[in-house]
């Protein structure tokens, strides 16, 4: 057989697959499965969202190519979104529109990396992130998030890992897979690191509506001089509004930026998919209560698990926040890949082990709490109990 | 600012934009403008088709996310498809869906061949494969097609091109720009010299399903033994369901390379559009006569192209099939591109130059005529006579 790709060849199996197959072989013992493991809504998507959809899909006003960038009034109405949700002067230009988050950062990685450049990355990361770098050839490097300190990002750490050979900082805020919320001061001096340096600051935001507090600000970058020379953000449609399977993000940044990244998504995919794109243009505004009683919702969340959790024998919360908490298990001798396979098998519950997400994370799990309400979080406690107990 | 990759920056901006932005400046002095730019259908999505596309999005069925390689029943309904298509043991596990054959043609590209290989490709070139190599670095290296046969690709050109940096052989049948349809046993051959060189042949057939003559197979390489080890086959369902804005498209491979392909597409887009997967799925077999139908319009539209071109002074036919014709334009001391935005701003003919499409096709431009009906395309005769005249 000719030659495969090495860069591709060497990565392994997309995980969450793998990570089903472990709930496949879970026996019912303990009640239905607890299913931790993907970032998706465990709430379904609004009905006047799924009617939206359905009326632009059945309308001939979007079979046709698009433009590359988006629809004009989806990059109007999110634009004013932006300027809104970050009190900035951001509008339509500012606006690529992709088909989901994680084609937005391949798109976005392209456009500032090339094989043989460096991206600089938290660890943990986001693993679709790391993998998408490498399948590029572009090299990652890592810096350390320290535990101790809720997992935020370390300034004097990732000054001293910004090489010449390094492009651009990726950051996941609200991050995945901790779930730690970084604060704007601490956003603000990474911000002024980057551009000190002249890097890029890719950060992924694709959590934002999820903030423990109503109408937080995420952070002032956008307000900055410049920030357009600096800063590239990333966003999801799929968790806010609950539809993944439509395939819909978005990249904020200066209009010389987006025209590079037009250049890519051309060839990535021609156009974002229409019918979703004029359906959430619509939604946007009309949800936006909808979309405040999920953030109050989740954040309750993650108030039960911080309850369940309490005095767990062995086992801690290394990092809470909007969507996640990555959870130290008590196995010091086992992998997190040993632990979660045991988790899904013996207890019904899926979570991500931490090695997924990083090499220095095999203590830990990501729990993805947003998925279970209150009531399904409050059953974790018996089935850890047990684990711990029985190992 | 902060360095972008030079393999994007040094990218042209995308072409269809720029021919369009031509197009406005026409001020209507021959009647409306004949838009014969980008590959579109000139005729609507079937009404049913729109009604699956409605009610698939409008279900909470299609909301999540699916999986990597595509819907199981999509893959199921277009493996059965392909196998009927090409009279082959094709299935689910050879079908890998994406969203749209730009995509396919990424996540191949980027599976077989990484920064530094080569991928050899026909000149002229489908200018977004052109590109997307280049921003991944991948080199290319071009092997001129024979204006006098036709356009098609010269075996020993080929043979003679490959060496030992080339990973794969990209080419397009029926043709785009050219249209032309390359023989079976062209394929045949062409497909031995990759298996024997050990080469990937990636062979995209977006307008399969235009070929001008009822039940035409195009090929029997699905039929080699060993076929897995060689070929990799993109589609489009586009064109023939008129639903580009939907953004489908789909890799025939054997299951070991479409195994690659997912760790892939899992970082370029986690999962194709998942509703007008399950549409297409149902339309599929249902929208077979009404393809075929289109299919003999289509024919028509290129006899009715032939017959206006016929003794037109100075104008010619280089290739003409499939979708599209490349026609050699009057004007020795023009670029291509002058041509075209002459014929855009002067006539009301939007075209495509053929500098587009590869460095040696100045002479030519590309007619996407399946976009306008047979009346349509008769009035160009006048048009073009026009311009020569005025020269």
């Amino acid at each position: 057989m000719p030659k495969f790709n090495a860069a591709v060849e060497i990565l392994a199996a997309p995980p969450i697959p793998t990570v089903f197959s472990w709930g496949k072989s879970y026996d019912g013992r303990n009640g239905p499965m607890i299913d931790l493991s993907q970032a998706v809504p465990g709430y379904p998507a609004h009905p006047e969202m799924l009617r939206l959809l359905g009326d632009c899909a059945a309308s001939s006003a979007y079979t046709g190519y698009g433009p590359i960038e988006g629809d004009a009034r989806l990059r109007e109405v999110y634009g004013a979104h932006l300027a809104d949700v970050y009190g900035a002067a951001l509008g339509a230009e500012n606006v690529h529109i992709t088909a989901g988050c994680n084609q937005a950062f391949t798109c976005a990685a392209i456009t500032v990396a090339g094989a043989g450049d460096t991206v600089l990355m938290s660890d943990p990361y986001y693993f679709n992130q790391e993998t998408t770098l490498a399948m590029l050839g572009v090299k990652v490097r890592l810096a350390p998030c320290n535990p101790d300190n809720g997992f935020l990002p370390d300034l004097a750490t990732l000054e001293a890992a910004i090489k010449p050979d390094v492009r651009a900082l990726a950051l996941v805020s609200p991050n995945n897979p901790t779930g730690a919320v970084y604060p704007p001061e601490l956003l603000s001096a990474i911000f002024d690191l980057c551009r000190a340096r002249g890097i890029w600051l890719i950060l992924d935001e694709t959590y934002r509506d999820f903030l423990p507090e109503a109408g937080q600000r995420p952070h002032d970058l956008f307000n900055k001089p410049d920030w357009q020379e600096t800063l590239i953000g990333l966003y999801s449609f799929s968790k806010s509004f609950c539809i993944p399977g439509h395939r819909l993000g978005a990249i904020t940044a200066g209009a010389a930026v987006v025209d590079q990244i037009a250049k890519v998504m051309d060839n990535v995919q021609i156009c974002p998919p229409r019918s979703a794109q004029a359906a959430v243009a619509d939604a946007l505004p009309i949800l936006a209560e909808w979309r405040e009683q999920n953030r109050m919702e989740i954040a309750l969340r993650a108030t039960a698990l911080k309850e369940t959790m309490e005095g767990l024998n062995g086992w801690s919360i290394g990092a809470l926040g909007a969507y996640f908490a990555f959870i130290r298990h008590p196995f010091a001798e086992r992998t997190s890949a040993e632990v979660a396979e045991r988790l899904a098998k013996e207890t019904g519950i899926l979570c991500l082990p931490g090695s997924y997400f990083g090499p220095g994370q095999e203590r830990y799990l990501r729990f993805a709490f947003a998925n279970a309400d209150s009531d399904t979080i409050r059953l974790l406690r018996d089935r850890l109990q047990r684990i711990s107990s029985t190992s």
